[in-house]
């Protein structure tokens, strides 16, 4: 069994670096101390036997041999990098919940069958380097390395840069074929509220809704606010606010409401950062969401029009780039029939599909995955408030060994 | 006479510094080339027969001596600093106008009964330190030389510091009572259509409308777009772009449209900047004119109300901050008389009350003051594409010579 005082034991030490007053996180990908707690993660692994591989990607693998050395180990993965408003549950739960099942095998003497590698993906989040779950997806086939290493933040900066400035940027290849799981299980919190309104510390993951990212540019022109008519201006941000209440509109007053379909903008740049000159240029990011591939393309659909009818009227250029898609997935029916068995053993039955992307999604493309979700406080999170009970987090991590004990038989 | 060939020539090496490709200018207040621009101008004016002051606030004297130096400059002022997006004319022909009719006197060895100061005056546009017109402020008793010091860029850079850096915190006091002009001249382009319509290349300005400046900043919570229930946000971007419809709108649909009241909002900033955080944090810049300060007051209670409103049902916290009032004045008598009989005698005769604020209010504080308007094409402002005809800046700088040695006589 697992132990609950030392997984939160170790849950707080993943969080020494980048944790901010208010409670939260904020360790962007690659930034200073995401490179502190990537060392700590190596030498904390390395207590209880545990050798390691980097690979391009930055993807760190920890790995404990098992009776069958040749086989590919069973990763227990997630992530260490977190929002710039980010919780300490998102990601490292899972990370520490994979070290927990170390700690377990290492003082209990056990050599599973095959190995097992306790796996940090980087950049789950996309916060810094959009897209989301970004080298997951290229170890999974999805991104190629030159495209991930490439993404650039805000700033510019790209993540292949940000890789090597912290001696993170490893010789391993990013990619199933030359560096293999034999399967996946990643423990996360639900980020959602039906274990807490269902009070149940542990959920069986199903699998994941289907998720699309836009960058919308608008061009309109600069011009005087004090001596332009209001009749006579091709104002690029009145035309950005009208895209976003119109996004808005279209997830919750048309059909796709009723089925779960949402849609966000919550990034947004203008220029030129002038409080006399209406904005000539504006740059959205936008996010559609809905359990089915069908409503997203729908939402999609109408956001476009909606958009370039608002680009029409007002005299704007818009692009519309849809740079990221991750389709709806059910998990593989032999791994979820491990977590739904090691589920049961700790009280707990409900079946969810995930609301967020995870980096199962794309192990899933090339190993059998699946999921275990942990309660969180009211479904809070990419918030400083994110919260889940020591107890809670310990039932994670016990359906985790539970469910790996059971395919490393199996 | 104005020369207009040599008036085009000096306008030309006044845009050396800090042009952009696109045929237009970028010289934020205090960056590198505002520096480069305030030395040749110090330069120029010295050919010419003058000796310098700097005050406080960076604002330079260029001084040509008359034959009774007890008494006060007589000024010829406007500014050297631009938009990020700013043209060639805007600020930048003022000054160009004054330098041309200090060579004027110098070819002709004429001795003016008083002095002549053309005046550099810092942070017109207000675009890199709002609010505008804050060092002819300064010197007019508006702020003091602390607040307009301590004034903050987006990056936190203040004023002062950005002026000790450039080598331009001067030491003569930023007062009238310390360091007083006798009157003060602004040429200046239109920066809107009355005179484009009417084909004639000068006018004569009666005075400026009322403006006033806010900053907004919205407060809601961050949370995860993927599995918060659209019903269960406090998205500060949602909240702020229907302030941004309901600004437009009020202006547009209510009573004081026909009136011509303007409201813009040109700045936003939000945060955490991440795809897939909600916006928990918007500022916004708001600024809102009109001919009569009773129409910006009213439009202020209603923009006011609206995001009052709004907070409320999007469950957001906001504040509503009025950092700049420049309420509607006219001109002085006299001096108006004198560019009317100037601007006569290049047979133009269109009187114009301004959109846009003006150096020349703050004076206007102190003494009297009076501008003259030269076209511009479709009265494009604070765009690259700013456009006057050297003809017609030949006849503003005509105007302003005239109207100029009739006050000295006078
Ligand atoms: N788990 C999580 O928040 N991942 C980020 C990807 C997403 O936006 O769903
Ligand atoms: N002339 C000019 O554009 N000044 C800036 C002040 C304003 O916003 O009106």
């Amino acid at each position: 069994h697992v132990d609950a005082a030392r997984t939160n034991a170790t849950l707080q030490a993943a969080c020494v670096w980048g944790s901010t007053p208010d409670g939260g996180m904020n360790r962007l990908t690659c930034n200073d101390d995401d490179k502190s707690v990537r060392d700590w993660f190596i030498s904390e692994t390395k207590k209880y036997g545990c050798h390691h591989k980097v690979d391009e990607m930055g993807n760190i693998f920890a790995i404990r041999p098992g009776q069958n050395n040749s086989l590919p180990p069973i990763g227990l993965g997630s992530h260490l990098d977190t929002q710039p408003t980010g919780g300490k549950y998102d990601g490292i739960l899972g990370v520490v919940c994979g070290i927990e099942v170390l700690q377990v095998l290492h003082a209990n003497n056990v050599t599973t069958f095959a190995p097992v590698a306790v796996v940090n993906w980087t950049n789950e989040e996309g916060a810094r380097f959009p897209p989301a779950m970004l080298c997951s997806g290229v170890w999974g086939g999805e991104f190629t390395v030159a495209y991930a290493q490439g993404r650039q933040d805000l700033e510019g900066n790209t993540l292949g840069e940000e890789l090597k400035r912290i001696g993170y940027m490893g010789t391993t290849p990013a990619s199933y074929d030359a560096n293999p799981l034999l399967a996946h299980f990643e423990v996360h919190i639900e980020q959602g509220p039906i274990l807490d309104v269902a009070r149940k510390p542990v959920g069986i993951v199903r699998g994941v809704q289907s998720i699309r990212w836009y960058n919308v540019e608008i061009q309109g022109r600069e011009a005087h606010t004090g001596t332009t008519p209001m009749d006579r201006r091709s104002d690029a941000l009145l035309g950005a606010a009208k895209m976003i209440l119109e996004t808005n509109r279209i997830v919750t007053e048309t059909e796709v409401a009723p089925r779960g379909g949402r849609a966000t903008i919550a990034v947004i740049n203008s220029s030129p950062q002038s409080i006399n000159t209406i904005a000539g240029k504006v740059s959205l990011g936008l996010d559609i969401r809905a359990p089915a591939d069908s409503d997203v393309e729908l939402i999609e659909q109408q956001c476009r029009e909606a958009f370039e009818i608002i680009s029409y009227k007002h005299g704007l250029t818009m692009t519309f780039d849809n740079f990221w898609n991750s389709p709806a997935l059910a998990f593989d029916p032999t791994m979820v029939s491990c977590v739904r068995q090691a589920a049961a053993e700790v009280g707990c039955s409900i079946e969810i599909t995930s609301g967020a992307g995870h980096d199962s999604v794309y192990t899933s493309r090339k190993v059998p995955t699946a999921m275990v979700f942990v309660r969180c406080r009211d479904g809070v999170s990419h918030h400083p408030a994110e919260f889940s009970r020591e107890e809670d987090c310990a039932a994670g991590a016990e359906a985790l060994l539970g469910a790996y004990l059971r395919y490393d038989d199996y």
